[in-house]
C-alpha cells in the first residue's frame, strides 16, 4: 500500500515478485524507473517485450535461446564428444564466464528431489541419455551444485550412463552446500581441471 | 557476458541498472522472468509501458501521479492548513503507511547539498514558500531524513518560513543518520506525535 496511482501500484506489485526484490526495493526501483523514464523505463519495457516474444528453449540442450538450436549447440568451434551437465541456465552462464569448457552443455532444468516429487522424467535426463548415444559422447562432466539433491542427481546420471561413456564431476574447489553461480571464475576453472571419475 | 542471445543480454544489462540489483541478481531475475513469461514478463512489460505513459509530477506538491493534481492534494478529506515536507516520494509513501498524518505533502525532490551543488532553487523550496502563503498554512512539519544534508535543509526551510507559520520537525524516534523509508510505522507515528518546534 503506497497511496500511489493504480498503474504505479500494479508495477510495484509485479516488481516485488522478482527474486531479490522485496516490497521496499520494488518501490525504490519503480520511483527510479519513473525518474529515468526515457533512458530506462521505456527501453526496459521494450526489452521485456522483445524477450517475451523471442526467448525459447534450445531443443537439444535446454539452454535459453532465440533460435531452435542455441548458439553453443550449433557452433562449429565447440569440441565434439564432451557434454557438461548443469542444473539451470544460470549455471551454464557461470561455466561460460569461467571460459574453460570448450564442449557443449545439457541443462537438466533442476535436480531430482524426493521432497518436491521431481523424478528423472521431469528433468532432461532421458534426453541426455539419448544425446550420449546419438552424438558419440565420450565424456559427460557433471557440473551440479554441491547440494544433497545435486549430488543425488549426479549419482543417478552416473548410473544411467555407466558403460556408455566416462562420467566425471567438478571436484576440487566447490564448497559443500555451495552453488555454482556464486563462485568466482577461478574456483570453477580449478574444479573443472581437477574433475574426477565418479 | 553470458553468451545469451542479444535480446536477453540487453534485458540483463538494463535490469542491472535498477537500484538493489547487481549483475548476478539481474541474470537470475531475467531467467525467472523467462520462466514466468505469461504471468510475469508480459504483464510487467505492459505495466512499465502504462507507467511510462501516465506517470507525472503533481504540479502542487511534486508527488507522483497520473493526473495534473495528485489524489492527496485534490482530496476533500485531507486536513487544511498542514503541510508535511518530505525529501522524495518514497518518504511520502512511508508517511502514508504510518497513517497518522492527515494533511497534505510537499516533496522537495532532494536536499540541499554543498557537495552536489544543490541549492534551494534546485528543490521545490520556493514553491513551498508560495504554498504557505496561498493555502493559508499554519504548520509545516519537516519530515526530512536525519542526515546532515536533511537537517541543513530543515534549518534552511525553518528560516525561510520564520514568521509565516509554525515549523515543526519529526523528533523522537528518528535515529541519527537514519532514513525514513527504513523505519517501521510505529517509529514514524511516535516521531510525528513528539514533533517539536524548530
Ligand atoms: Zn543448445
Ligand atoms: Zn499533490
Amino acid at each position: 500500500m503506497t497511496t500511489a496511482p493504480r498503474e504505479i501500484e500494479e508495477l510495484i506489485e509485479l516488481m516485488a515478485k522478482l527474486p531479490g526484490l522485496g516490497p521496499r526495493s520494488a518501490r525504490r526501483a519503480v520511483l527510479y524507473l519513473i525518474r529515468k523514464r526515457g533512458i530506462l523505463l521505456h527501453p526496459l519495457a521494450d526489452a521485456m517485450h522483445a524477450v517475451a516474444a523471442t526467448a525459447r528453449e534450445c531443443i537439444t540442450c535446454g539452454n535459453v535461446t532465440t533460435t531452435e538450436v542455441c548458439e553453443i549447440c550449433s557452433s562449429q568451434k565447440r569440441a565434439i564428444g564432451e557434454i557438461c551437465v548443469v542444473e539451470d541456465v544460470a549455471d551454464l552462464w557461470a561455466m561460460e564466464r569461467a571460459g574453460m569448457f570448450k564442449g557443449r552443455y545439457h541443462v537438466l532444468g533442476g535436480t531430482l528431489s524426493a521432497l518436491d516429487a521431481i523424478g528423472p522424467d521431469d528433468l532432461r535426463i532421458p534426453r541426455l541419455v539419448r544425446r550420449v548415444a546419438d552424438e558419440g559422447i565420450t565424456e559427460v562432466i557433471l557440473a551440479l551444485n554441491a547440494t544433497i539433491d545435486g549430488q543425488t542427481t549426479a549419482h543417478y546420471i552416473a548410473e544411467e550412463l555407466e558403460g556408455r561413456c566416462a562420467v566425471t564431476s567438478l571436484a576440487q574447489g566447490v564448497p559443500v552446500g555451495g552453488e555454482l553461480d556464486y563462485l568466482d571464475d577461478g574456483t570453477i576453472s580449478a574444479a573443472l581441471r581437477a574433475r574426477k571419475a565418479l
